[in-house]
């Protein structure tokens, strides 16, 4: 049994979807933020960087239990568990670690800093203007792959739009809107009605309730 | 032959260290990012989201040009072409991609904006203070790793090591220490040492000369 120590979180979320997607069996593990539950030396345990998600594997062949933090680590461990949403090789496979890694490296902290400036009792209209331009600059290269691409990787589903969906997927909460970029909005919606998608979304936000 | 689009960056420099280690032919072209070269149609035809290092091989069976950006993605892809620095399966390979998105999501936007703050004519207080705050995080997540274990991903060297070894690299020009530290001092010392890091920064710094 694979289990998911998680919240309601942007990051989590993308866990399950790709579980959902992959037809594994697995558990979620409330992790609260609200109370610090991933501040504490038990969970900095499984994962020093203090963030959920984490997956613990205990049914690697000739291994102890395998326990794995950040989110886009788990996705390439799923995927080459199973075989799914990753190719093998060649053009197709660099490109979905490109994605992996500019969701890493650009749209996930561009989405976190203007989440964090949002939670903010009084933001200041600087700090979240600069968020917003980041946010859409990012927003803007995805729209343009888009654009000659039904997905972000090129013509197959990849664990790369898992990864974009979970911080995509909340763009409201971040006063971001895909007006301004309708590739990333036909994707998105594309992605959103997915069951794979709906169902994992529903066990996500149950971990707030 | 590999030919590497970059610049004497943190991000760039990642991509001739593992050429050197992994004993690969290549040539580094260079883009001045002070002439804004990476913000040119040319350029991002080859990477959208405009940014240096870019690689492109022209040696993938099967394959026209394989062009990539994002320097992790880079070293996934040099390491699956060539075997090495990239265990092949298990808690061990799990590892070295949450240290790459550690790096990627994690150390290397902390170590960016504390570089973005220090280029600023007049940083302000607060928000140098913030990012160093960030950059300090960071490098004591890595350092309880470092305290038990030699390499950045348990016990053997890796292309973690050299994404992470990018930006601690640049340490002091964002006017951070390692003195407090020294388990992260101790691997960056070693690091910094080994005959293909040497060559490596050396042709890299000779991009902006």
């Amino acid at each position: 049994m694979l289990e998911v120590h998680a919240f309601a979180t942007a990051n989590s979320v993308k866990v399950p979807i790709a579980l959902e997607e992959m037809g594994l069996a697995y558990r979620l593990v409330p992790v609260d933020l609200r109370r610090g539950e991933h501040k504490t030396a038990a969970f900095k345990v499984m994962n020093r960087n203090g963030k959920v998600p984490v997956l613990v594997d205990r049914s690697v062949p000739g291994e102890g239990d395998l326990v794995i933090g950040e989110s886009a680590a788990i996705l390439v461990h799923l995927a080459e568990k199973t075989g799914q949403l990753l190719p093998r090789d060649g053009q197709r496979r660099a490109r979905v670690f490109e994605q992996l890694f500019f969701h890493a490296s650009g749209l996930s902290p561009a989405f976190g800093q203007a989440f964090r400036v949002a939670l903010q009792p009084s933001p200041q209209p600087e700090a979240k203007s600069q968020a917003l331009a980041e946010v859409e600059r990012t927003l803007g290269v995805l729209n343009e792959i888009l654009e000659r691409d039904p997905y972000v990787a090129g013509d197959g589903y990849s664990i790369a739009d898992i990864a974009h969906f979970g911080w995509v997927w909340r763009h409201q909460s971040i006063g971001a809107t895909l007006d301004k970029f309708p590739f990333v909005a036909r994707w998105h919606e594309e992605m959103a009605a997915r069951p794979a998608v709906v169902t994992a979304i529903e066990k996500t936000l149950a971990l707030a309730q």
